[in-house]
């Protein structure tokens, strides 16, 4: 298969060196895979059947380590397919083409474009990890290419494109409403060349993988300033003293393991003064910028979730019989997957149209809509992944369903 | 107002003579006016300001009337408007330009650009009248057009589309579920020259106008032939002897006057034999071509309908005080015009799809979509229709809202 | 049938002689009529025979003169309905027992007992008028035993217990709202031995019935006082110089002839003093306990509406073959009767809990029920009304299938 | 506080002693537990301090057992627990009064006073197991009470009331819609003095508990009898040979440790023949049985858990302040609080009315009820939850509010 994938990459680089450029403001919108143009077209494909021959076949194996004792240890499969993946050219997708005008880090995509390979990885429990289009290293990736210096880049942007590190990013707070950055408590002292670094964060994810090398931090420099420039953003390497994981957080009993959700406490902890981005008082305008594509990936991935709750839903209808007759051919089944179609289709046009409008009149005009899919895609995946496991009976709430029983 | 909407008549001609051209298959989705070619744009904009500052004047006058003795008159200002918006060049922009290459018919515009124009007639109560552009007058003009004989499309179409005569259209059945319309039990039946008809009719909108004087009728010629050959469809003059209104229905008790919705009684009406519509058996056939831009015309008049519900309710929180705050201050409200917001624009964007698709891939590829706004739009429209009518409290009721009070 | 109602109503008052008492505190609830005392129950199924078999048959003839030029006038039939009604006992059963410890009012119901039978009332488009149970007479009467002088009552509450006059209650204000009673801004001001009044209301319900000869009127007598000691309530007869109905106003464009709801204007309209209830202030206090039970007979005929709405709805999916199949015996429409049943009965529930509280505990005690009715009992009704509506399809927004097609 | 909530145990007894009798069939309902006979009021009010004092205060620990490789033991605390509610008369609460006239087995009460109390367990993640009060035993017990001979209930019956050993129900299977019982594939087959089973059984719940001693096995005797006369059901001691847990299943990726739910697979395990229940061809109708009051007691133990959302939403909104206000002061979670009473005190009242039906009326009667109210509680406790959640942001996906943060 990988061969398969892999076989035009020369012709597909030959593409892509003329296919970067900006869509005009008033660029209609691309509905559905086949009218990308052709170089994202066929990585969108590779990325496809990559899922469906690569990953999902691995759903068992995942999900077992989860539940069992190694569910904090990398899935062994996992450096194999990113090699894969980077080879067939499937990878840092997620890097948008207009910070990468020479596709240095990426493949040149627009947010609309990686949109529809976004939905792909979310049809798949291993996700988009693969390709290294996982978050948070997505949004840290971004912010060091758009911010970082050459020495930040060096040391940290390299490895995390290249994949053989992991990052965190530490932002919320136990103790505030963190939704607000503005609530935002820990302090970043200047104290000779270095930084002082004291806080308490939680729900800082991936900070438990193995390769978690990084934290970019978030922390108030100047409690005095103006609401919008109190806040600055900081790099501090794991395992800097004074910075404790505390504990990992459970989502309903889960770990998500292995890079999970942990609470982690900072005291008095030093990096030196090169290690802030930008600069003092910068923080919340990173956050901002940093905020947008991160949700445009997360509805995507929703709606990629809702597909394959879809695809699970419709086997399991045509192959069971209650009451007499096929699941599939009763009335309250059909009006189940009907909604749940008109649903999810709602949701991925909204969501395709917020991408398009960040490539195309820019972020800020695009915060509705950004804001929009925030309601819409959890709200639907719900319902949808309701039905979806309804369908399957008890057996729903397992996960014997996700590939065929072995 | 006028001049300004006629000014430049002739540019748009102009404009129109190059600009009628099959969109490709694989055409992105405009999902905004100003994305549309300049020509259409100016339609859109004219069409626009003629229902805000032409139609929606009239509303609270219309509504009198409706409410009133003289409800089945029709509405004294309507020939005026009609003449305005015919010299403006805003007539039978229906027409959708694959079945009127020359511009013979109407302003060659496509399926997408007259949504966006429905959606604007769809903002006031007075509709699409003004544009000769209303139901059931549009599908039958579209079948005459597709499927009449030159005899009688002089005798009935040309006057339709001067806007001289309404029609209606016979179809739904008091005695069966005529959503069905292999159902349908009324007859057609061939006797010498002519056809002799029998049937009942209800839910015959327009039958009640003054100036109907068509009625396309749907019936079976062939009780035997196989499921979909057995109707046909024939004109039938709505002074036929043994033609016979029996009531007027009523909506939720509102007449929709002028045009109303009759049940109507076929007793031996005989009509010429060359006032069948293509040929015997061919009734359903031309029935599911009808169904199509109809459906697609009324979900955009319902999201003009979710807008202008919109606009109202938005302006009554900002003028209401209630418990000492202003509505609009208050976090219940914020959601409801939010989440109206967020369920018309993706109602919106899934029925310009179908319109679009209508456009590249034809009728029978967009049938999903067709299918789903269906589903969607009257929905939402009940939702965000209703919140607007709380938003007024008891004055939500009335009509008084509609429009300033005088 | 009227014999047979009113076949033993000697023992019914013998039964009524010693069966009034309050329900103790911790008392059980009656969640159906055939728990009721034997008193009640009977009255109950005579309410309930009363309504189908003299009452429902007249649905029609009560609707076509609603949409005719008639409207304005009383249904011919009523005077002997209520007649009937009255002779059989069935009289002004609304009046608590609580308030009419000697039964020289009413039948000496609690409130829980009347709502089985506000219930059936509400199962019928002419409502509770037949039994002298119609708002707003029903809390202006209650109004006028709790707080009338003897004068007040002789002049007015007779009459009223007697069903010879209809009344109104002047609250709602176009300007302001009124949910919230402390807005309200009319002025009623001492001269000499008169009250001279200015305001304008609306929604004034009632107000344009032909008998219609009393406003309870509310009004300010003191804007300086504190929030709840402003308001005061007096009675206007509705000859009164300077009092002028503006207009009827249409609910969804229908007028709920012959009582209407109008908006009334009062300039300088002079009554006199002994027209006030209690005394200057009182009026917040009296309008609290007047909604209270108000609130629980409207949620309860919402329920019967809910009922019949079942039925109907019932009654047609059995009678109705589409796709090949009775409608009842497809899947969706099976959910659709249970969910309907489902929220009928939780609504139920709930309303008779806010009654029960209310004869046991006191309307304190039962505001939060009440409150809870208010939310429940109309998105109850709406939704299962909507789906009556859906199964008769377009059918269903007329009124042809209240009763058999004749 | 153990003291007290035994303080009067004999006096208690003495109450109970003439305590048990049937309710008559048009008993009213009581809805709330002061309505309860003293009694049963008693017991109420000690179960809910029992639950708050003793077992809230453990749920963080059993979580975190739950959570850990520790979690197939049972929680160290427990057999103390149970030793304190026994001591205490709270033991065995289910057993209603109607199988257990001499209060031989349990407290004598009925199913709606039980109601009550198990709508407390479900306030608690504990549940029902310190009262030994959990299913399946319940349900388990309640067969053997009803069905058992002698020696089964020697056996089985005692230890199980006693508290000393658990068991399972083998009903649900793998491959055939088991929510209909007809369509069960084990096989019990009659060998000499010995039944032999067959088959592949899933989600018997509570089989792997370490005390876990009994199944309760459901499989076809007669593949000929007619659809209801072909289940049997036959006890099963755990280690009986050929019988083999196959994997515990997760739901949502927790294993409800430690008594999880498994897959077991029964290959030629042979019993003797005594272990039948009751006789050949029994099972459909013993299981019809054993459903009714398990469903009473699922759902108030769901209205238990809303009413412990509610409690915590409600600490939470007063205790957190986002864009300068208290939670509990915006609109929007006003009506979500006011919501989640609105449905779990309708959902309350219906579950009530479904247990005293069970009661008054039996079993058959109270099917409609106990039909309803399957759909309403775990839909009112998803939404309920749900809105519990969101109140906590990210925290509300963990456990850390469940109790004061240590």
């Amino acid at each position: 298969m990988l061969r398969k994938i892999g076989r035009d990459l020369p012709k597909i680089q030959r593409f892509a060196s003329f296919a970067v450029e900006k869509p005009p403001r008033d660029a209609s919108l691309v509905t559905s895979p086949d009218q990308l143009r052709p170089f994202a077209q066929r990585i969108w494909s590779d990325v496809r059947e990559f899922i469906n021959e690569e990953c999902i076949p691995l759903e068992q194996k995942f999900l077992a380590q989860e539940f069992s004792e190694d569910r904090w240890k990398v899935l062994p499969e996992m450096d194999e397919l990113k090699a894969k993946a980077k080879s067939a050219g499937l990878w840092n997708l997620f890097v948008p083409y207009n910070i990468d005008e020479n596709m240095e880090y990426g493949r040149g995509l627009t947010n609309l474009e990686y949109a529809f390979m976004a939905e792909e990885m979310g049809r798949c429990l291993l996700g988009s990890e693969p390709f290294n289009c996982s978050p948070p290293d997505t949004g840290n990736m971004e912010v060091l290419i758009k911010y970082g210096t050459e020495d930040q880049k060096k040391q940290w942007l390299t490895p995390l494109l290249e994949g053989k590190i992991r990052s965190c990013f530490g932002m919320t707070e136990i103790a505030v409403a963190s939704s607000d950055a503005t609530n935002i408590e820990s302090s970043i002292v200047s104290d000779g060349d270095d930084y002082v670094i004291n806080g308490r964060k939680w729900w800082t994810s991936m900070s438990l993988h193995p390769n978690c090398e990084l934290c970019i931090f978030m922390g108030k420099t100047d409690f005095n300033a103006s609401r919008h420039l109190q806040q600055s953003m900081i790099l501090v390497p794991m395992n800097t003293p004074g910075m404790k994981i505390i504990r990992p957080l459970t989502c309903y009993g889960n770990f998500d393991a292995p890079g999970g959700h942990a609470e982690v406490d900072f005291s008095d902890v030093r990096v030196p003064k090169e290690n802030l981005l930008v600069g003092e008082g910068m923080g919340f305008a990173i956050a901002q910028g940093r905020l947008g594509p991160g949700r445009i990936h997360h509805c995507m991935r929703l709606i990629g979730n809702c597909e394959r709750s879809i695809e699970l839903m419709k086997e399991r209808l045509r192959n069971r019989v209650a009451f007499g007759k096929k699941l599939s051919d009763q009335g309250v089944w059909k009006e189940r997957v009907g909604l749940s179609r008109v649903e999810t289709d709602q949701a991925r046009l909204m969501t395709l149209l917020a991408a398009h409008k960040m490539d195309t009149v820019g972020a800020k005009v695009a915060a509705k809509e950004i804001a929009m899919i925030k309601i819409i895609a959890p709200n639907v995946a719900q319902k949808v992944v309701d039905r979806a496991i309804q369908a399957h009976g008890a057996g729903g709430m397992s996960s014997d369903f996700l590939s065929p029983h072995s």
